[in-house]
This record gives structure tokens, sequence and C-alpha cells, in this order.
């Protein structure tokens, strides 16, 4: 293409404007939004007040004035309406982790019917290890079976308790059909749990209209919410009775403050809240999630898919003759929000672009990720992108000694 | 006591100077820093650069770059030296509920062959709750036995596997001698799991020396880590290897970043770390904890033991005439940094002295409940609030209705 048809591009974008909300520094086109979101600006103004007027002044009296107690379930009120769930199935805790492994064990409890739990190799790990832990501290005759995503479904029988599956594949972007998928389970009785981590802000989703049970998702991606941000679940109404928390903390008790010594559920969502939510770090995320309500994510999917597709064509007509092969989805088919190339040298390759300011993130063995995200790259900066990519590979800059160490994050 | 000599307390305080490292309002006696530390001045600074360089500017090379990998176990570093601990041996994690639930189901599951967890009625009820559901979760025929603290040693037999006790009680600042219940334990064979959240930066601790097993604690009271910040988690080295957390996430993997299907522990402390860390709220912490590290915990101890003789001295002889009675220890006892005393109306009594600037809280049924903070707290601040709490049971002004309305959090 040529740099007046991608101006052209980014003059037409409805989400132009958006890129100003974000402190981006300089010199830099940021491809890892999907491993941590850049900084909305009001998120800094946001958390300094939370730390200046409601912590450093309200003190203890925030809880209430500040409403520090209700911050859980408002912002998980807010992110229902991102996921197309009600405003009472989603509270913020914890992390996508603790809130899987309290999933997990609810499921696997409250059905000693069924002993299996269904997932596919190669699901992002901690999704597979909180399953591992989960069945070695309950014991019995449960197991993981792990199915290949094209033979999933018929996998799933009249034992399956729970199937795990991560919506978007966070090495290939590879989406489910969430709707299909979870008829496919509920014909089997079975339940599905969701991790919308590489999904939530990247794509549209609607929970209730595909009759998902359980979701979880992460908060320091697509939204935004900084590095470790807190974590949300979401469990659809019909299930609130009947699944308890493993982690019946004092959060999720029906009266936290009667400080009895005997532990009763909340009757929804807040049983699955477990310790004292983090008020600096969900006052960043409610900053995040506040931006992306502003949003239609039908508009976001489009510049995602438009990103996708001008990215994936310059790599193949620049970038193919030097060993990078697409991953994932082929172009204009679904797929999240970023896109991932294989090539041998993939590690060197990722630390020579980040060298140069090109930062997206390396996922072993071979993996070069990008992460496109609408609200803060333009059209030009995936061009720029592939130009120093095509660089890297036709000097071999990458070849240099200092590319070829290991960080302790790849 | 004469104006006089309790201006001369404050002009001999070593801890003097550290007032003013605290952002503290106008018009304020803050008595409730064993709920929520008031804000170090230096942790608006900290957070603000964490934001806007590390996060803004580093993105997510800071990972590396800021060893943000590397804060959970930096950060317990700094805490083991408050505790009496080898670095080694703590990690920051989660909160105090979700790091109890995994310390109680690893303890659990190691030693099938017993089958009790002892504990005492009117523990602070988030351990209480996580006993209750780790049992509920892992089922088969293990207990919960509550005993009070006089025959609670008594109690320990060879089908103890746990006992569970909160080292400085949260309502009655009561205090656990650590040697002793450690000892009692180990003679039958059982392990102890101490909750420090009213220990830690209030007194001295020393884990090691007294043969400790296993404890937890909480960051945002006396170690002013801010509203919910992380807790930490303390395994002694000689349980690493045969303690399995029951949340198995990708942090606490031997080698996270490989990305592997099969979930390995970690050799250390690290295995009981599990999802991604919140790192604007662990930086918050380390500020608080960088801050503690700057004094001597036995100065520490020695004003909070002469901030409560002086309140204990005041109230008895200023407002005991008006019902109001010290709960927990007598005074010259062992004790942890807060004073409580009880009256029928304890409720309205608190929400009367909050409205006029002295900030304490409430814990049901008729606790008042004040924390002394040395870093932070003058003697005069306890004079004038004994004023206030005089004035206010004389006029009976807690009579007036607005004092008796029910807040969320209390």
């Amino acid at each position: 293409m040529s740099s007046s048809s991608i101006a052209a591009l980014d003059a037409a974008d409805p989400l132009a404007s958006y890129r100003d909300r974000f402190q981006l520094p300089e010199g830099v086109i940021y491809l890892d939004g999907n491993s941590l979101g850049a900084l909305p600006r009001q998120t800094a103004d946001r958390v300094q007040a939370v730390m200046q007027h409601e912590w450093g002044t309200g003190l203890i009296r925030s809880w209430n004035s500040a409403d520090w107690i209700g911050a859980p379930q408002r912002v998980g009120g807010k992110i229902a309406r991102l996921v197309g769930a009600r405003p009472h199935e989603i509270v913020v805790a914890d992390s996508t982790s603790v809130n899987l492994s309290k999933l997990i064990m609810a499921v696997l409890t409250a059905r000693p019917d069924r002993t299996v739990v269904l997932s596919e190799p190669g699901n992002f790990p901690t999704d597979l290890y909180m399953v591992e832990s989960a069945l070695a501290t309950l014991g019995g005759a449960r197991q993981l079976q792990l199915a290949p995503r094209d033979t999933l479904a018929e996998q799933i029988t009249d034992n399956t308790a729970l199937v795990l599956l991560t919506h978007v594949h966070y090495k290939t972007a590879d989406v489910y059909d969430m709707a299909a998928i979870t008829a496919a389970a509920h014909a089997k009785g079975a339940l599905v749990l969701w991790d919308l981590s590489h999904s939530v802000g990247a794509v549209p989703l609607a929970l209730n209209d595909c009759g998902a049970d359980l979701a979880v998702g992460c908060g320091y991606k697509f939204l935004n919410g900084g590095p470790g941000a807190p974590a949300f679940l979401f469990v659809a109404e019909r299930h609130h009775a009947t699944l308890v928390s493993p982690l019946g903390g004092w959060m999720g008790h029906a009266r936290p403050f009667a400080f009895v010594d005997h532990y009763e559920p909340a009757t929804g969502i807040s049983r699955f809240l477990c310790g004292t939510p983090p008020i600096l770090a969900v006052a960043a995320l409610e900053s995040g999630v506040d931006l992306h309500l502003e949003v239609d994510m039908q508009v976001v999917l489009q510049k995602s898919r438009a990103l996708a597709q001008l990215f994936m064509d310059q790599v193949a007509v620049r970038c193919a003759p030097y060993g990078v092969s697409l991953v994932g989805p082929p172009p204009g088919a679904p797929r999240g929000s970023h896109v991932s190339f294989r090539h041998a040298e993939g590690y060197a390759i990722m630390q020579a672009l980040i060298a140069r300011g090109v930062i997206g993130d390396f996922r072993a063995p071979d993996i070069m990720r990008f992460g496109l995200t609408p609200l803060y790259l333009r059209f030009t900066d995936v061009v720029q992108a592939v130009d120093v990519l095509e660089d890297v590979l036709r000097t071999e800059s990458w070849r240099a000694p200092e590319y070829q160490v290991r960080q302790a994050v790849t």
C-alpha cells in the first residue's frame, strides 16, 4: 500500500482520537497491549486521587464514603456491559488464576458424579495448572482430559463435569465458537468455564446470549488495568445458589461485619469474593474499563480486523521470504486481536525488534506475537513495524550476541 | 498528667520525626492504623513513578528492567527482616485469606493421617472461614476444633494436623506466646500457622527463633501498604519441599515462561505464588515496608506500650464512670498495638467520636477499638482523644439519631 493510502486509513479511523487518551512513550510502536495494556492518561490522575484523597484524607472512612466496599461489584457491573452479562453476574477479585481455581473446585465439588475436566493441549498454562492443582487437592478419581480443538466437542460426555477453554488462544488468536461449544456441553449436562483473558476489550462478547455458565478474565491486557491488575469472574445467575467457593473468605460472607465464627456464603455473586479488595489496583482497572465503555466494541472489532489484515498482508509480502510464517487464523477468518508468526529464531528477532522500539513478545518455542490494540494503534504504526521487521530480517541484525541472552520474562 | 508532662513525652519521643513522613488530614486524630494504616508521603510519589515511568514508559519491558517479576520475593525478603525470618522464606502474594487457604490446604493434603485443625472461638472470622471452606472442599472426616486460649495448648494431640492462631487478637490485642505454643504443637507433631495481621509492624517478631512453621500477614494495617494491600506468607525452609500449594498457578511454576502444559512447582517459597502479582499495589506495600525498615521494632514496641499505658490510664480515670471498661490485657501485660474498650452503646459512641475527628472503629457486638501507631501518633493525640471521648460520654452526644445509623463497613 502507498503511504498516502495508509494515511487515509488513519484519517478515516473512527477511533483515532482515542490514541491521545493513552500515555505512550516516544519512539516506540507498542504491539504488546495483549500482554500489558498501555497506561490511560486518566488512570494516573485517578489513582493519584484515590491515594491522596480517599486513602490519605478519607482513611478508613473511605470504605463507606468512597464506596470501596462496593468496588468489586461496581467494577464487575461495568465489565458485564463489555461482555454481554448482567451486572450482578460479575465481580472483580483476585487474579485470573485464583478465580479459575474457585470455579473449577466449586464445579467439581458440586458435581461429584462427574469426574472429567476437559480442556485442550496448549491452553494457557495457568488454566491447566489450576485444574491439576484442584485435582491433586481434591483427590479421588477425577482427571484432566486434553483434546485438540477440532475434536473437542465430540469428547464431551455425560461424565464431563467441566469444559475449560480459553476463548481467544493466547498464542494463535484462534477463537472458539462460544455458543456452539456451550450448546454441545449443555447437551451432555456439562458446564463450560471460559477464560476471556485475550477476549475482553478485544472482541465483542455475549455471554448471556451464548448461554455461558462461567468465565474469568484478565484486567491488565486489553482492559488497560495496569500490571497485574485484578481479574474478574462471571457466574450465570442460575448457578449462584448451587456453586460455593472453595475460598470462602470474609468478603464473600453474607454478613462480613457481623464477625461471626461460622461461614455463611452471600446469596449472589459476592459469595465468590474472598479477601479484602486491593483498592488502588481496582481503581486503575476501573479507569481502564471506563475508557472502554466509551466505545462500541463492534467498532473496535472492525478496526482490529483491519489492522490484522494489513499486518498479515505486509508480512506475507515482505517477510515471508525470510522464513516468517503466519500462525493461527488465516486472513479473513474470525480471530482475536493479536497476530503471531513463527520463525526458528523468533526469540532473537523479537529482541532485535524491541531494541529498535517495536515491542511485541515471544512465546516459546518459536512464536513472535504482536498485539493490535485499536484504541491506541494506527495503521501507520503497523506498516512501520513491518518496515523494522523486514530490516531486521534482511540485515540479520538479530544475530548480535546481545539478542540471544534470555531475559527472566520473555 | 499535666499538659507539660505530656508535651515532655512527645519531646523525648525518638520516633517523633516519623510523623512528618505520613500524610495525615487536618483535624483528625487517627486511631485506626490497625485497620488501615495511614499514607506514607513517599508512597504517593513511589506509586506515581511506577505508573508513569515503569508502566507508562517502560511498558512490558518493566517486567525485566524494573524487576517486576522479582517483586514478590524482593518485598517478601524485606518483610522477613521485620518478622525474624530468612529472606527466602517469605513472598508477597494475594490476600491474607487466600494465603491462609493455600497453607491450610497444603498442610491437610500433606498430612492425611491427621484430621483436626485447632483454633480458638472468636479468632478473626476469615481465618475460621478459610478452614471451613477447606474442610468442605476436601471432604473426609476432617474437622475444625475450637478451644479457648487458656486450654488450647492442652487440646493439641497427635491427631492435630494444624494449629491456626492469630498472634495478636484483632479485638482484644491479647498476644499468644509464639515460642511456647509452637513447642507444644511440635511436641505432638502438629504444625502451627500464625496469622500476623495485627502483629507485623506493630510488635517485634522472631519467627525463626520461635521455630515457627507457617505464617500469613496483612499489608494494609501496621505496614501502611494501602487499602487492600497484598498480603504475605511465610513457610519455614524445612517445609518447602513437602508442602504444595492447592493454587499452583503459573507464577509458582518452576519455569513459568516455558509455557508447558504440566505443572511443576518451583523449588522454594516461590511455589506459593499463584497468578500475576499486582504491581501498583506491591509498590505501595514496598514503600510502607521500606519505611518500617528504617526504625528499630524494639523502639516501636516501647512507644506502643507507653501510648497504650497512657490511653488506658486516662480512660480508667475519666471514662470508666460512664460504663467504659477495658477489654484484653491489663496495663503492664504483653499486648498488641491497639486498645479496646467495651460499652453497650459502643457503636453510637464510635460514630460520635468519628464525627468529631477521633477515628477508631467498632467491632460487634460492643467493642470500641483504637489503634496506637507509634510512627505517626503523639502522646498529645492520645490525651486529646480521651478528652473527646469523655465529652461524648458526659454530654451523651452519641444519642443523636445519626449515630445510630449502621454503615456498610463498621
